[in-house]
């Protein structure tokens, strides 16, 4: 299989090449960047010196000739840009998972316009896309033409709620996520809030009250609500609320996200929901390969999945509310190393295959 | 006027020691330490080599010794240690300033007790204490013979809910502190936890559900409804709850928490609430020398507060919820320097006295 | 005194301007910057919200308001933009500090070329300009019109050398400075370099062979041979020879340079040579304010030094070589703060007026 | 292959364990700790959670059973623990790679006494063990029963160094290193001077003219010269002499050595030097498969090699004075990768087998 990276000099677009480039089911790598177009990869990125010519010659070509040469393609660009490359994707027969958050929105184009300030000329495109989050849509991403490839504080919120979503076990009328994130969240661009000086010993919250991903959680809840809802759980998705409020956190890597919901009638109060609720965690994930549900009483780190695909998670029940706590690699589980992980299905191979690095020590 | 200080070689010790000896109205400072008893201070703070003599020999001394060559006495001890120290104070006619948790809970021993694991010998000690927050409690402070000074994450949050608990904007039922602490706060021990090669670049929760600090926000509300009902606040003080969830931060100093509260009835769906919240709290804090209430839109960072005995404060309001984000440096408003603050308060020196020192921008 | 800052929002500027807000010396303080003409400083510099109206209206002039209304100037500018200044400041009768490298080559107008690629309009005005080293040119410094301050770099390298310069216990043919660099030395601007996600978590010499801090030590070593010559010290600077090699470090403040410096014949391999080196050090420093040299065997570290004006030395030898360890707060001893010294002598002020906060423990 | 690690909870252990569990050629692994034994290792290391029980049963068992059940044993103990296990592993016909200093001494027991306090019982062992530097010895480790696995500074140090003494283009009697190190070189132990609040944001040199890595390069700088001498080089390792002084980073992984030598008569003063330099090196590691001398110009970067077995280095010459910057992920070629390396050297395996991770970009 050939894949091709548009955007690939960017932080998402250069983790995707090094998880390309170990994968055992990828042969050849095609690499394109307006912005370093007819450069080295290596030129850019020193750490790959020698090491980027395995499957690329590792030369920047430009995105069209990229596209012509892969059999799946993958857009690491910023919003707003990637509806075109879909459109030339589909045309092609061609598959393609988009990094940024053009197909994470269904055929809603209205939230997407009012968050990202850009309107679709393609609304068919965004209507077959798929979001790409394995743990709620696996069969559908298995078929898709477009993914919609979810990001970092996305993915863990997300996972931390839908085993209480499935189960019922809290309201959805009240969720609050307080976000935590590592600096390379920013992605690759000097800007003096992400100077070492500026944000290296420092804690902030930023985009009170205006950050795009708000809207796109609560999608989320409201999807998974509508999919669990022939299997008995409790839907009220018209009410559903989420208010996200993100800090910025002096490490590079990393998300943490602490959930707060309150209990649903049927828990609240009662003798023992905490463990009973643990437990719905466990056996929701009890397949997945890259969601661990922690033991009772062990706490989720954001150094224990550095480097890594997964999503550690850990539920506690206190005076009537759910905190869920949950992080994950922002550039793996939270961008490069989900899409890995969509295209894997999408190609039929192991789900983990090139995804398989231990998270290290420290 | 001579101070003393007990357990001069902890973290809070140390920086309460620095503080004092840039203070106008500290002639003379004793200093004691159990561990280091005879030894000089600079030979274990090497940041002071050839300043501590100052005001002191530099050598370290035993606590009765300091004690009764001092006007005034701090304690900096590890909880559980500080009642006898306030004992042979009042019995000799002396004031004194408790950093510990000793004295923070008033009359209440049953909650100590549950949290401290240790009983009371002096309960009468207790039931004068006075909390020394001098945002709340500045008469009492100035009489008090002995103060309970409170900590960092603790200040933080209850200076972020005093103004919505006195105008009851909120409903005190389902409160939310979510915090987020630097290193500095676990003190000066060696611990596996608290090694560079573990906390750094990570995030991490902690002591979910069993933080000593959320039964004493609890009190903290309760306390402050309680004093303003007068004033025509929402009292309701029975049925107040706080969930506290901290986290570490890898950074040294700092402690930043976001507190979540619902919107009471008469503020929850109205035009111009956020506004209007943020007004009340301008006006709460006018008149105080270490609060500052941003103006709107501006979001508190601990790098703006760090080595100052600010706090700093914003409000934000959305889906019937009141966030505050507060932040201070943990170890001089979050200890040191609201001890120092205190302490002029109490003999009646310039509020500021000792504590001019501005943040420095990085 | 009225004291007039141009390039107030750099770092340097900025740092100078906390320094100037807490002086017992300057009543007004007159802030210019070309970027930000109009704003309020506080608008750029959150930390400084409510304080800098104290000597100040806070907002940001035009540098020619500035001199006109100042009794000193300081101006913290890209190099290269200073002597217009200067013409100016001389042309008032006024007396200016230059924190920039453009009159720290008195009139060697061939190496500030070189490594500036900038000539001079001005040269009489470098020729009588001042080094603003007080530990070497006090009283130069204290009827200067002109001063140059020497930055970090080169400030901690002289002061390292200036006692084995003296006593002629090192040969001066080959020097090298192995120096270690905080972030904050590359500045206040955006670039790639310095985000947290690329120079946190790693360690990188730059600049090798090409900075131009190497130049600037080796006149400064001539200088020094130069003014102990007549006291009886090994001359030679015809031979002298400085090798400089720079690293970044993922830290916000502090410089630390190791310099090594083979041992003359009259000290090497003689027993007791390093205890008599320390013992000259000691002697030589003797009366200065800001150089603590450390007793035997304890070793310098930036983090007893933050925030304040002290530069920790101590001494080394074996091999027959001297191993000089020094550090300093790049940002004080290394800009600001020296600074801020010399305006003292200028003035005919207490020399650590305004320099008197003590480094924090952490 | 069963291989067993003896001291797996430490920093040493666990980074090989991580390696090995990926190692295609290993199938199972034994795991040994005196502090931990009967506890799993997921227990002490949460980032292995449900990770380790791939090719082991994860329970940490005694030394005997693992070396018992090993083909080949690694020993990553303190130093002067591991003469016994290379008995017994001689004993019963199994070979050995001890990751801790007791092997790197050959035959000189008098120096390795001197800096590590204890005596040998068995010289005849350290007689016939290899040192672990592939680049130098690889034919004798191939055929080795026990090999002495260098560390960091040294490795780097050394691969600094090789082509510069092959060639004979500096003089090797007075090599100066000054090395920079992370934290996690210290190991996994609770000590205050590596607090996160003691060593973040500061560096400091330490073991000034004690450290044990002194006379470890000095021997490998003599063992070159001797190698080599056969091929022409300056032999002179009599007057051999290295200078080492290390620092402490605030950084978790990776080592930065900043070596200078002084240039051979034959190069120093000689146009074009600096480059015919840089061609030996290039020459001299061409073949190597984890020494990248980068292209001129190009400055190494911890940053750049993290998380992976390479070292990259760069040559530099200025003032008769050659200047090697060299630098490798402590853990990794500076420990645990070069064991692997060296035991795929041991067993005939490709030699990069278990150690093609990438370095990721940040």
């Amino acid at each position: 299989m050939t894949a091709g990276i548009i955007g690939a000099t960017g932080y998402v677009g250069i983790e995707l090449f090094r998880l390309l480039l170990n994968h055992p089911g990828v042969e050849k790598i095609g690499l394109s960047s307006v912005s370093f177009e007819g450069k080295n990869i290596e030129d850019i990125y020193p750490n790959l010196f020698t090491l980027s010519g395995k499957k690329t010659g590792g030369v920047l070509s430009s995105g069209d000739d990229i596209a012509a040469s892969s059999d799946i393609l993958f857009t690491a660009l910023p919003n707003g840009l990637c509806e075109e490359w879909a459109a030339k994707c589909v045309g092609a027969g061609k598959r393609m998972i988009d990094l940024s958050a053009d197909f994470r929105f269904g055929d809603d184009e209205g939230t997407y316009k009012k968050y990202y300030k850009t309107e679709w000329k393609h609304p068919a495109l965004h209507g077959e896309a798929v979001y790409g989050l394995p743990e709620l849509y696996r069969a559908e991403i298995a078929r898709a033409r477009i993914v919609g490839n979810p990001g970092c504080y996305v993915t863990s919120a997300t996972l931390a709620l839908l085993p209480a979503l499935q189960s019922g076990c809290v309201r959805a009328d009240s969720i609050i996520v307080d976000g935590k994130s590592g600096v390379s969240g920013a992605g690759r661009k000097a800007e003096m809030a992400y100077q070492f000086t500026e944000c290296g010993e420092s804690l902030a919250a930023y985009s009170v009250g205006t950050h795009r991903h708000e809207p796109e959680i609560l999608r989320n809840v409201r999807g998974a609500l509508e999919k669990f809802s022939a299997s008995g759980g409790d839907s009220g998705r018209g009410k559903a609320r989420v208010l996200f409020i993100p800090h910025l956190v002096p490490m590079s890597r990393g998300v943490f996200t602490t959930v707060y919901a309150p209990l649903s009638a049927e828990f609240a109060g009662k003798e023992g929901a905490a463990e009973k609720i643990h437990g719905l965690y466990e056996n929701f994930y009890r397949d997945e390969p890259f969601v661990r549900v922690l033991p009772p009483g062990k706490i989720p780190a954001t150094r224990n999945v550095r480097f890594s695909n997964y999503c550690d998670i850990n539920t506690f029940a206190a005076q009537d509310t759910l905190v869920v706590t949950s992080c994950l690699d922002n550039m793996v589980k939270g961008a490069a190393g989900q899409a890995v992980q969509c295209m894997n299905i999408m190609a039929g191979l192991e789900e983990d295959a090139g995804l398989t690095a231990l998270p290290p020590a420290f």
